[in-house]
């Protein structure tokens, strides 16, 4: 009854070998697969170093994964401390680069699963936010673990509006010191990783408060732990919040602080100071103050919710075609479950998306590298622009990282449900970037509102406008468009400014939608905030159409730039063909609305994304 | 800075109060909250009993699920046996009846935290497949605990395609034995629950074999464990799957058989028996065997599956107006979360389904009762419509209650991801909902096939078919429609006609076009199976869109009947328009598609919907 291909007796001892239908799977190739693996590590050099890194940590028994999902969360943590400090010593003995490539690799091999992850955030916290002498001071002592920091923003009553931080820190010029204060139980400090048992310090998110005047929110490096024994420091209480969902290894905790003392010398200072009489004095913009949130953002898209997409793939990708079940023809063998189109639409729109996005993030780092070091020249022209593509790139990303990991896990079935398939941890853990570091329904507000502000400025200058006074990611908007597609046929919508244009048009469409939706309403009577929040949810579907187009183009230009390597060009192509054609259909009203797509043209899409499907999946 | 009303000093003892923000809000309500209540539980007697059962959960410290988050899978799996127990001892003392009211509402007051869920479900299928001696043999031992049963299906390598189930059952003649094999790992039966370490017979699906010749998936019972001291019996090897993403307490096990043999007498025959000499008398249909699965999927959809989403609803509500964050004015204290319109669109989605699906359930509930009562009676006539549509109502209820409680999850941020909020838990539960007992896709798939058969009926037919020959649920493919929707304002959308004839038009337009495709496709030269196949895509979608006309309909007819009761009518009404909207507007490409709706009439619906959330977000 079954084909002897697909079966393992019962007799049979289990074998290392690759299961046959891997392997005829893996002999058809049509590019050369080690060619894009070294672009995607950018350069062979790198391709190398990562599997040297990765070698150590397959060898070494102490690193295992093997009891990983057996475990509690308790002896979880305690193995992700173990590793973290294997890793720490493993580094210094290899003379790795405090920040290199090498750090990166070994981090993704443990699948992040160490601890004091906040920690180096806190510690970059210092040395951005920090002047000279205070990262002289505070940095070594982080890197050496002399202290463990953990970077306390979130309250459990106050999340995304920043300014809604209870928590003071009043200065008190008599003693040259700030009293930091939690004045309610909602302004208790909830969430910071590597402060439930872990962290000696805390660097304090707080409302500054000096000369009579609040001066909003600034950072505090505040010990709360005793260093000889680690209990809490007077007028500290802190602990762990309880279980959650996944993260069992980030050691979340809770802080109140009783009127704290600490020295002057502790707010961090590179943007503002108070000097000892209590005056105030700013050094650079309000906006200096979020750049930490910037760094994370950026590294936890690159670190955590990129590689977890990538991962779920290729788990859900081999089990396709390893699986099978049902028949194509009655006389055949059971399928493999690849081969029928519903699970191709459930996988290869991930598939799309972990290239779209890997492309995106390039993109990022490049911008984010450039802005950053303006930054730390007090240049902070970039900042804006910066904060808005991190705003949409982590709230896209997120969004659809998450959906995409949750339908890898689901197109495989019950197996998907089992913690050994990889799966379910994969999607708690990434589902929990769409919330933390900026929940993604406040971000695509932050990110219309940005988009408001140049519709609205190319609307005032009409006639006189030049595209060269908008930021890069908005100079659509001025783009002169088609009214309806020009599209005649299937084969059009593989044209990349066929659907980057129907992407413009749309985005812009909305956009200019939300902004006289917006005007209608002030302008009959409600005020500016009741207009907005009336619109929000027009605004944050522009929003999602904008970083959309944004992600689609970002991959067409990296498409464009392989001539040198066309057959991983043309695959490249198609998933990228793929991820604008999938975008459209799943989302054809918003194409349909204006008459920008007919229903005829519609159909095309379809035909050309069905297309796809089996051509991507015969490349495999 | 803060408004008193809703800052909790940290001096403040934690009290037992209602939170004042949630005290205003239940000042305010529009209707007879407790009549609302005696609808949905059928009844006041039904209410009363429900909270006399409930009062009895929440008074005994045994079933505290006080500390149910910080336990381990094991404890967990522990505390569920012990509660399940007790619930046992508890109905005995009260002479509760055996199906009765009092059970559900227990299960439902544990939050289904209870183990031996699966032994009432191979209990339900001896009873459905077994003749009346067997029932007399196999029944009372269950019901007295004398045996544990596990419904043993699943195999590792099999799950949505029955045909496939690799465990043959071969008839020996010379013994009047069944010969019960895995032949492979593959067939090892993966998953059933209740048999990771708690049964001692299994109800094994296995091919069986009799006379030389396979007849189909039968049901045998198949002792598994030593009664003496529950060791595997020679030939079993059985044991735990290992960690899930939930399900904690269903102690998922495998089952692999090595030549097991049992008494003739063992096969489950109601409806097929082999005789002494292997002679194979089929007494019912062939899909009478499917009938336990249909029982287990409407018992799973009105016992975990929709529960599920209405808690996450009182949760996520009540956080949304206890949380608050952001001001909307800046002269206003911090805003109720729910007040934002984004946060609207969150939760009053999920709301308005749980109340869709609350009234399908009952008219499937209903639909159910008759036809099993017929199958009881021999007559299986009813079947293939009681299949379609428990198939479809699992599909849909599961991927929107799954999709809900997900939303419910998000929209609380942070705290939605601890474990403590009861949000994860409930998020793992119902999404596991969506692949057992039936991965949605395949079922989607059936209920598609449905819909081509009758589809084509119609047309075979044209000119001389009758509505009546019909299955209910698909007499609206021969309903005249207009080619355009007549709407011609916004409040037009809230007429139930208007948007009835909207999905009715779309589900049947979309049945239409996919049957068109298949039929180019056969008619081009592809055979049914590739054909099928490569219309698989667009079959799902149909089948999504005839399911959600089905829900919306029901809706519809059961608000219909509230006539007296119109300050409840008035607002199931408004969540009954905000399904059928929200699904319009989620989905409006294909209402614009053939231009049934055009794009002003699409700014309608929204301007409706927006409407509308501001409405039921000031009747809460």
């Amino acid at each position: 009854m079954s084909s002897r291909a697909h079966r393992v007796s019962l007799g049979d001892s289990w074998s290392q070998r690759v299961h046959p239908d891997i392997e005829s799977e893996r002999r058809r190739q049509a590019f050369d697969v080690e060619r894009l693996t070294n672009l995607l590590d950018r350069g062979a050099r790198n391709t190398t170093l990562r599997r040297e890194v990765e070698s150590l940590f397959r060898s070494d028994p102490a690193f295992s994964l093997v009891n990983t999902y057996f475990m509690t969360q308790k002896e979880h943590f305690q193995a992700a401390a173990q590793k973290r400090f294997l890793l720490h010593k493993m580094a210094q003995r290899l003379n790795w680069p405090e920040d290199g490539l090498e750090i990166d690799y070994a981090r993704r091999a443990l699948s992040g699963d160490i601890i004091l992850g906040v920690h180096t955030v806190a510690t970059k916290a210092i040395i951005s936010l920090g002047s000279e002498e205070q990262i002289a001071k505070w940095v070594p002592l982080c890197k050496t673990y002399q202290i463990i920091a953990t970077y306390a923003q979130t309250e459990m009553g106050h999340g995304s509006y920043l300014q809604g931080l209870e928590t003071e820190a009043t200065y008190d010029a008599a003693t040259q010191e700030f009293v930091i204060h939690s004045p309610t139980i909602t302004a208790t400090k909830w969430w910071p990783g590597d402060l439930g048992c872990l962290a000696t310090h805390a660097i304090v998110m707080a409302q500054l408060i000096c000369s009579g005047a609040k001066r909003g929110m600034h950072a505090f490096v505040v010990p709360i732990r005793s260093p000889q024994d680690h209990t809490p420091l007077p007028g500290i209480t802190a602990g762990d919040i309880g279980p959650r969902m996944g993260l069992e290894n980030a050691d979340n905790g809770f802080l109140q602080l009783d009127h704290v003392r600490v020295p002057r010398e502790n707010m961090l200072s590179r943007f503002a100071q108070v000097l000892p009489d209590g005056t105030y004095i700013r050094c650079g913009t309000a906006q200096s103050n979020y750049l930490p949130m910037v760094v994370t953002r950026v590294d936890i898209l690159t670190s955590v919710v990129l590689p977890s997409l990538q991962k779920a793939c290729v788990i859900a990708t081999r089990y396709s075609v390893i699986r099978r079940q049902g028949r194509l023809r009655p006389s055949d063998p059971e399928a493999k479950i690849l081969d029928y189109q519903t699970q191709q639409q459930k996988l290869l729109f991930p598939l799309a998306m972990s290239y779209a996005f890997h492309f995106q993030a390039v993109s990022l780092l490049e911008f984010f590298q450039h802005a950053y070091n303006a930054v730390q020249s007090n240049d902070t022209s970039l900042l804006p622009e910066l904060h808005v593509l991190t705003t949409g790139s982590k709230a896209m990303m997120t969004d659809f990282c998450a959906y995409g990991v949750e339908l890898c896990r689901r197109a495989c079935g019950g197996h998907g449900y089992s913690k050994l398939s990889g799966l379910p941890s994969l999607a708690t853990q990434v589902v929990a970037s769409c919330t933390y570091e900026g929940e993604n329904t406040v971000l695509y507000l932050q990110v219309a509102r940005f988009l408001m502000k140049n519709y609205q400025q190319i609307w005032e200058t009409e006639g006189a406008h030049s595209q060269r006074s908008l930021p890069q990611s908005v100079q659509y908007f001025t783009m002169v468009h088609h009214d309806k597609c020009p599209a005649q046929n299937a084969s059009d919508f593989l044209l990349p400014e066929i659907y980057t244009t129907a992407w413009a048009h749309t985005a812009a469409r909305l956009v200019e939608d939300s902004a006289r939706h917006l005007q209608v309403l002030t302008q009959s009577g409600a005020d500016q905030q009741d207009a907005w929040n009336q619109t929000s949810v027009s605004l944050v579907q522009a929003a999602k159409a904008h970083c959309y187009y944004v992600t689609v183009k970002s991959f067409q230009d990296a498409v464009k730039k392989l001539d040198s390597e066309p057959a991983i060009q043309l695959v490249l192509k198609r998933l990228c063909d793929l991820f604008a054609l999938h975008g459209i259909l799943a989302d054809s009203g918003i194409f349909l609305y204006d008459g920008f797509l007919s229903g005829p043209q519609v159909d095309m899409v379809r035909t050309a994304y069905l297309d796809l499907l089996s051509l991507i999946r015969l490349l495999g």
